[in-house]
Formats: structure tokens, sequence, C-alpha cells
């Protein structure tokens, strides 16, 4: 394709922002970061995601895609290369599944478990993470969620493997740990220490401390 | 395909079992609906949707799909004849987006500004309910969301279309209008007057009582 225009709109240390990263990554694909102020957002922002006001937001040839998701399965279906959902209808509805499931189940609910200071609330998320986490550990087959080579469930779960651990130290909290979920551990091990992968995370100890930060203001905001 | 065997594992009146319905009448494809009793979940439902338990389950030669708009794409995959995603890959993701920006943002918002009994609760969602049909009304161009085809936006907005009006009248609230929403409100006549739409919406004064009850068992309660 010629004259290709390809801009990410993000900001260095959202989970969303990186599995598009991880999938432009993997497809080979050259394109612009354009870092947003969340405090200030940008005029770009405002008009290429109206509706959300949010990051990522993925600017191909002018015309904009949100939503980390929709916009990890539209790069699967705009570029050739290395595929990221499979062929099969069926196991591509498994992976939407999944790729969901994360989301609506696990990584808020771990979310939510950090960055709150109500302990009832507190305990009931980290219950519900515990669960999530533990249906992933029963559905991990092999060495990736999509087999022998990473996928979307994978590059959705980059959340679990990368930020759950961060933010669990943050608040002192044992969410997704070596113990309680052994496969699934390995798999993070194994997943965040790909080339491309590595090439994709946010260095580890200013994000941590941005977060150890948001925590400690939360907890003095609630005295 | 030879000896195919599809079940709908669903209730009627529910608006996430219907878009199956939908998508299954649109390709053609020949099903058994199997009623579910939610009260009692049957070994089949917990075999087949061990996560979330719930309805519509998709089974197709014994293997389940769950997750309503997973389920609608899958049939799109697996079946020959009329589309329900467009083909080009922009298009296809902001069909994806739409879809999901009704089930985050407007449906869940309605729900609850009808099934509380929390007046704030209800004015915040009523709120919602509004921002995000608007969106909607700024989006229709065409006859359909799909164009001049109904697809995959259309048939997730079965929601819109046929329950809200029904869940408002249950509350005496005024979400969706013809005077608010007066494009919106033309899309979801039309749609709903297709044929293959009308076969597959529950009968309303049945659907209706049984949603008045609950609406009146949650007020009771509340005293």
């Amino acid at each position: 394709m010629a004259e290709e225009d390809v801009k990410l709109l993000g900001v260095v240390g959202s989970p969303f922002v990186c599995r598009v990263q991880i999938a432009l990554k993997l497809k080979g694909v050259e394109y612009k970061f354009v870092t947003q102020d969340l405090q200030n957002k940008s005029e770009e922002l405002l008009k290429y995601n109206p509706i959300h006001k949010k990051v990522p937001v993925l600017v191909h040839n002018e015309r904009p895609i949100n939503e980390s998701l929709v916009i990890v399965e539209y790069i699967d279906e705009a570029w050739k290369g290395k595929s990221i959902l499979p062929a099969d209808p069926y196991q591509r509805a498994l992976a939407r599944f999944w790729a969901k499931f994360i989301d609506d189940k696990v990584f808020g609910a771990a979310w939510k478990s950090v960055f709150t200071v109500n302990e009832e609330e507190r305990e009931k998320n980290v219950k519900e993470t515990h669960e999530g986490l533990q249906f992933l550990e029963d559905e991990l087959k092999d060495k990736f969620f999509g087999g022998e080579e990473y996928g979307l469930v994978d590059i959705a779960a980059v959340n679990i493997a990368f930020w759950v651990p961060l933010v669990q130290e943050v608040a002192g909290l044992q969410l997704f740990t070596n113990e309680k979920f052994p496969k699934l551990y390995k798999w993070s091990q194994e997943f965040l220490s790909q080339p491309t992968i590595e090439e994709c995370l946010p260095p580890r100890d200013p994000i941590f401390a941005f977060f150890k930060g948001r925590y400690e203001s939360l907890l003095a905001s609630a005295k």
C-alpha cells in the first residue's frame, strides 16, 4: 500500500494502548505515536474520538478507529502478515469470547481491587479477580492462548501479564501470583519475554511510581 | 453442510437471544430453540455456558458459543448467505464499535433507568440513555445502520427498537421517543416491520406484563 498514514493517539503506560502497539508491531506497520495529555485533551483526540474521548485511537489515512479490541481486529484485517485471529470461525468466536471476558470480568475487577478505599468493595473485587483468573488458568492449554503463537487473547491479556502484577504490588495485594495460578504465571513470563512484546512494554519503574502516587493520593483523600 | 445440529438455548423475551434469532433467520439456518428456566438452570446450560450461566448459547454440532454479539459474528462467518458485517475492514470496525457502544453505553443505562427505585440513580441513567441515543441518532445516515440492508448494528440495536419503548412504558418514562429522536424512531419502525425481524420478535403483551410485574415487585420491595 502506498502513502500510508498511520497514527496512534496514546499514552505510555496504558494497557489498552499497549494492545494496539503489539498488534501493529506484529504486522510490521510503521506508525507515528502521538502522546496525549489526558488532563488537557487535544483537539485531535476530541475530533477522532468524540464519543469516549479516550485513548487508544488508531488513525489510518485520516480515518479513526476506537476501542482497543476493535482496533486490534481492524489491524488484523487491514494488514497482511502474521494473523492475530485464527482462521476457523469457531476458534475466532472463542478468541473473541475470551478477549471480552478479560475486559468484562478480570481486568476491571483487578483494577478496582487496588484503586479503592472501601474494604468491602476490595474484598468483592479480589474474589472476582481470582475467579476470573481461575477460568483463564483452566482455559490455557498450550504455550499461548493462541496455541504455539500468540494471538488476540494473549494480546488482550497483556493487561494481566504486565499491569496486574504491577498494581497489586502498589497496594500490597496478592491477585495474580505464581502460587495461585502457576500455568497462567508461566504464560505471562513467556509472553512478556517475547522480543516483539518486550519492545512494546512501557518502562516498569516510572509506571510503578505513577500508580503508587495515584494509590497514595487516593488513600490520603479518604482520610 | 450435512448433518448440521444447531440448538439455541434461550428464553422468549430476551433481547440478547432475539439478536441470535435474527442472525439465524437472516442466514436461513434451521435450529432447535431450547427454552431455559433461568430460575432453575438446566444441566445443559451449565455445561455449555459454565462461566456466565446465561442465555443465549448457540450450540453448533455440540460446540457452544456464548455472548450474543460473538454469536452473531460467528453465524456470519460460519454460514453463507446474506452478510451481517460489511466486507471492508474499516466498515467492519465501525460496525463492531457501534454494536459495543449500544451494549456499553445505551441499553444498560436504559434498563437501569427503569429498574431502580433510587431517584438519583434513575436521573443519572436517563441522562446517559439520552446521550447515547443522541450519538446513534447522529450516526444514522441511511435507511439502516448497515445501509440499504440491515446488519450487525441494526441487529444489536433490536434492544433499543423493541425493548426500550416497552420498558419505558412500564415505568412511565420518556427515554426513546419520536419527538426526541425522530430519525432513530423512524429507523426502529422500519426495522421492526421487516418480515424477517417481525418473525423473531416476542409477543408484546405477555412480555410487557412480565416486566410490569417485575417493576411493581421492585417498587413494593422498596417500601
